[in-house]
């Protein structure tokens, strides 16, 4: 699955809803997600802790999706020719 | 690209790093990069609110790898079928 083919599938699930939240409302629930994924880390089932990596990515893309952005295609141009600070893969920053 | 390419090509420049750091360094990292993505959406450029959606996508990508979680997997395991609560696409709880 593509990054672009979750977003949109993320979209067609909550775009109407996220819509009406808003851009600082999804940031809050985002958020919220975070720490559940920290929580599941530290004391959580890999069970658990995989629920909330999904619901983390989500509401990433929902974020994305209400800002405008196509994830997909952002961190391909930043990330896919290695290190934006270096401009290699493996990073040599501080090497 | 597919989840999956995008969290293999983060693996190539930063595990190594990332697994010297461990995850709870890696969750402090992804939690300032998604106070810089509130930040940049709040009151900065949209090619700034780019730059952190895919340092956001990055770190989720690196603490999933940390964990042993294929985050495509786990994502397209949770919301290939719709609102995992409700089964709709849209959504159609609380409707």
């Amino acid at each position: 699955m593509t990054i672009r083919e979750f977003q949109t599938t993320i979209e067609g699930i909550y775009l109407a809803k996220d819509q009406a939240r808003g851009i600082p409302a999804n940031l809050a629930w985002l958020m919220e997600e975070i720490g559940e994924l920290a929580r599941a880390l530290r004391k959580g089932s890999l069970a658990e802790a995989e629920g909330e990596f999904a619901d983390a990515l989500a509401w990433l893309c929902t974020i994305a999706s209400l800002a405008g952005v196509d994830l997909e295609a952002v961190a391909a141009h930043k990330y896919a020719h290695g290190c934006p600070k270096c401009g290699s893969s493996p990073c040599a920053c501080d090497a």
